[in-house]
């Protein structure tokens, strides 16, 4: 890991300059697709459809500020930045979606279902056992989709 | 990293099992002394000193549940966890001083200055730009501080 | 605007005077029911029917002092405090069925579409995308029950 | 009650000491059964099994922090411990399969649905009406499902 | 405590009939003025003064919402209604200067220190240590304050 | 007012399709200058100079995302935006310094200090007291603080 860290320090003399964070020649929303389809292929096109016919700016805004100027800086891994997420989100207790998604993306990504199980319960400690319990339930949600399909 | 989830996935196999998450022989609360004191040696002197007088029981359950119970549980290593807290403090924003605590921790155990930026950055798409501005602020006195010592 | 402005100014003398707000001969809760119906002539009638086995008095709460006491004041024009309401509520996140009212309320009384998408895409910036996401939601569903109508 | 006042603190100076809040010979996880039990007999059945496949621990935890260490302390009695509970699951507004579980609970334990229904309404002063018009919607809930067994 | 049940049970037959909650030939404001000084008796002359300049209708709105439309009802005593509302305020996080208040007030009529305290750990399962520790570092100024005064 | 609704429905046609919201030829950082600087004229410098040590990108990314991508969008004019502001900045009681400066830019901006005063009045029926009490206790900083310079 003292390795991979010092690998990102590097990474991030790049990464606080203004170039780096979207690559020459490549725009923030494609970019952002491609961020984001790391996490689901399909969600750039879930997004879309949600939100063509009542506020298609909100699912560009997501892809190009979310994805494009912020997931895809090379500073934080993208577990690092899975398990960042899945504790905020558990936290917030408003996002059950998001946390669900996110789950999904996380386990697609390479964390493993004990990382994220332990995430959870790392909360209760911050924000209370509501908090763990109802995200923990989200877990469960997203693992039984998973075994029957 | 992936063979360091493979041998966390074993551990896990343990660390799911009731006896595990408490060593035979150790007392929760030295249990929990030993896992505080690798994030500062000298938090659980200050917890006690805070608290003696007003809730000596608050100090020690914040020992024996955080740090005994869930912190030394070995599903997750210990940059994660601060990592996950890291996240959770700023999203919830009304944890000052914890987040304080746990950033000079974070980068007392290796998380460095960097990722614990970027964590807060991320924390902007998620929890709004008010959560990133404040918890930043808060990683500046930090770094002001321990320039200044 | 500037107008408008100025013409508040006037009523605002009168506003944070005590009689002014609740006016000579009117009982508060008559005000509220008043002020209440523009939003939605039935609500009264909704709120006392879901309330009146439960919690009678919340109901006449809600309209004495959120109606009566808060929203029939003249300092601030109904546009302008449904637009404060739609982004308190989608900042909050927890108030689902609120918000969705707000929404219906909101149109009513001339705010248009536009203007509501853009106060929860504004909320992006302070709350992050969950709020935004989970509001822009809430408003598909009012545009949705609202065509089908 | 200055008369319990006076018992309860006789009760805290042992609450205080160490030793107490565990009784000897008992285990944290046994004693935790005991105390949620008081609330619902049902309820380690059903946290267990919720929980058995997919975070065991959690389960656990709750049942020895929550009911163990915490609810089975004698500084506070059980009316005024879910009283504050209550108070406090409707302030969140996050939590509203535990406010259930709560109410569930209160009334159980001889708080009165007269009691609940003020909390809830006390709520309105420091939470606002939207938190506590869902809590009392939670209440109407479970008077309705109480109502129809 | 049965008995103080059955008693407040009575009670709240009138608690729920409109003219009760203020009684007859009393203002509103004079009702929430001797509610409000039950707790503090200098509390209606600071919020006045706080708020004269700056909004004077919000001092008037929190004596007569808070104090004589809430507070004044009779179907939760007092001591009841300030161990909810510190639930509440240690839970919400946000409100440490009322939180002060309200120790104060909660010691003030009878709510003991212990109590206090022990409702401020029972938080810490519901919205987990930070909360119980900043709830719990107000009531050790509280109580310094008292102690040196 | 239904005049300046119409021309904003028209703006938004416009507004919604991508080119529209940052200008041919401007970038985006350059745009957000420009719109933060709206609001006051020294913000851009006071971001840049608090951050430029410890998150220079965070500076970048408000300015960016938050005034170039979403405050100079042409579907809600200023002082609307401010007003959404004030109400989500006092709702989430987490963030005083941003409150702290929308109020000056919203003065600055030309929403009088009645209108603000009466948002924050406002807040109390949708989050409770305590946030519209410490809202208001920051409108009267900077009220004090503008008086006295």
């Amino acid at each position: 890991m003292v390795a991979e860290r010092e690998q990102e320090g590097k990474l991030d003399e790049v990464g606080v300059s203004r170039p780096s964070s979207v690559p020459e020649g490549a725009s923030r929303y494609a970019l952002g697709v491609q961020s984001l389809s790391q996490l689901d292929e399909n969600q750039v096109e879930n997004l879309e459809a949600t939100f063509e016919d009542i506020s298609p700016d909100l699912a560009r805004l997501v892809i190009e500020y979310g994805f494009a100027d912020i997931f895809s800086r090379p500073a934080l891994d993208i577990q690092h930045r899975e398990m960042a997420t899945l504790a905020a989100l558990t936290a917030m207790g408003t996002a059950s979606a998001q946390l669900k998604f996110h789950i999904k993306a996380a386990l697609h990504i390479g964390v493993s279902q004990i990382e994220i199980r332990e995430i959870i319960i790392l909360m209760s400690v911050y924000c209370g056992f509501p908090a763990a319990i109802n995200g923990t339930l989200v877990l469960k949600e997203v693992m039984s989709e998973s075994s029957s399909s």
